[in-house]
């Protein structure tokens, strides 16, 4: 018996059946409830895959595209990236006097973080240019990194690399067994998640994209670095995240997955005019185990697309209904 | 003997020693001549994939990037993407009647290059604008792909994508068969490249970063498009190279391949403070065979990068000595 599964496996390996043969056993997606969600999903990788399919994709042209906040970790009270800058302003204060009486700088110190932002979109941007630019990319890469090692999220304690959606990190996988290649396209900035979207979703620096600032090269004392400017480059939300596609990847996605209106062109550009392709909204429907939102918040807001996603058909994650689990059992 | 062999791929497919095995057998860099340059790159390829070895360096980290005009292919006696520029004048001519009297058209219709191009960079990327944007990304790919599939050179007489270079295509090859990722950072056109990268080189859309110019996400008839605007967004040369790295790549390369003084700020990205790292210059030193040029050249002049090559150590290709054969032997 022994033997037989032996000769089993090596004729599936040389031969290229591994893969589909094992997840033909196994629940790819243990943690998403049986019903039409999890079913929308299997079938367009099934018939995507399948040798012979009138829908099949071959290997080099599977690219899914994925949103960040609100799509693979949560995004709430704050994106957790202005929470990583508000601590910068307090580990940054004691350099800057002036920080005292200048807005939003002021507020953000006393912990105001309603009047700081009443600013708009100029108070917080002017909050991102003063806490990531100014230092070189290297330093940049550990002050992240050391952030994400102690830093924990206000309301649940956890570490905010643990408040990723393990339903999803099995989605990434799922995918990825099945010759995906798989890309975060997200209007964070791309050098506060390259640090760590290796390790924690097994997407690549390579395959990051997102909002950048602008870097210049120079040489410090005979070694070269690139310094980060105080300058917005490109912003990737909403048109931005096609002509981020196109730029970085050069190829329409076939499936993509968001789950705000910021995420809604990077869909039409995906499903519309694309016969074989597969297009996915998160929607927050879950107030207990995280937080329920969509057509009128300020922070991934889902209006419109919403609409869209219904009159196209694309497939809408109902988080309380299609989740078993909604963060990794933390394994410490 | 013939079950003695299956078991021995079988058992070494399956161990994944398929590839390593080969190599060690045949000569994975036929075209080129043994020698100095030659033993330096299979040095290199050895101890950085040799676990064990002090220099090991995880697949991950395995990043090579490689320019493109002079490099993997030929650039004389223009940059070719600037002959395809000066075919598309004469083809958009009739919808251009004011060309006849505007320079740098009017020369460029007269089939004068020279006394187009004393507009200098200026010159150049009018031209360029005028060719090369006002269409979708889908157009101007099938633009670009007609024109490759015509298109010969004004003295080899050879299609543009058969004055790749032989040796080039072999050391590509040989880097990813040992777990290297490839990346094309060229001065060149990025969507200009991307047709064709993948067939002629293997290397992907989404590996192929260049130049670029700005792009806007419209609504046409119901379905998505891309529009290229006259406006130059990137260009991709000199210290924009280290910069684009970054940008796309997000972390150092390794190893790093070029021609010109446009690729010196990669090469010492890539070859400063790093332990382990590789450089090499093709240098083109065969006037028979290719060109002879270097210091004083206008096109893909090598100056500093000489200096610089032989203060550092890296590796610089003697096109007339190191390699067997320039162009791949035409196989039609």
């Amino acid at each position: 018996m022994r033997r037989t599964l032996l000769t089993a496996f090596l004729v599936g390996t040389v031969l290229g059946f591994a893969g589909p043969a094992i997840s033909q056993v196994a629940d790819p997606l243990p943690s998403w409830n049986d019903g039409d969600t999890k079913q929308s999903i299997i079938e367009f990788v099934s018939k995507t895959t399948t040798q012979g399919s009138t829908d099949f994709v071959p290997i080099e042209k599977r690219i899914a595209t994925f949103d960040n906040d609100g799509t693979l970790w949560s995004e709430q009270p704050a994106y957790f990236q202005l929470l990583f800058a508000v601590d910068r302003v307090h580990e940054l204060a004691p350099q800057h006097p002036e920080w005292k009486e200048k807005e939003p700088f002021a507020s953000l110190l006393k912990g105001d973080m309603k009047a700081a932002l009443a600013g708009g979109e100029h108070a917080i941007l002017e909050v991102v240019m003063a806490t990531h630019a100014g230092n070189t990319t290297a330093e940049f890469k550990k002050i992240v990194t050391d952030w994400l090692a102690t830093a924990k999220h206000p309301t649940t304690k956890r570490p905010y690399t643990e408040m990723v959606f393990q339903p999803m990190l099995e989605l990434l996988a799922y995918l990825r067994a099945n010759g995906f290649k798989t890309f975060i396209v997200s209007g964070g900035g791309i050098e506060f998640m390259r640090p760590w979207t290796e390790k924690v979703y097994g997407i690549p620096p390579e395959q990051v994209i997102g909002s950048s600032i602008k870097t210049e090269y120079e040489i410090r004392d005979g070694k070269p670095v690139l310094v980060r400017l105080p300058e917005l480059d490109f912003f990737d939300d909403k048109e931005g995240k096609p002509i981020a596609i196109n730029q970085y990847i050069g190829r329409r996605p076939i499936a993509a997955f968001g789950n705000s209106d910021g995420d809604l062109q990077m869909l039409q550009w995906t499903c519309t005019d694309q016969a074989v392709s597969f297009c996915l909204y998160v929607h927050h429907t879950d107030a207990d185990r995280e937080w329920a939102y969509d057509r009128k918040s300020s922070i991934g807001g889902l209006d419109k697309g919403l609409d869209e996603a219904g009159k196209n058909g694309w497939t809408v994650v109902d988080m309380k209904q299609d989740w078993k689990v909604i963060y990794p059992v933390a394994n410490r």
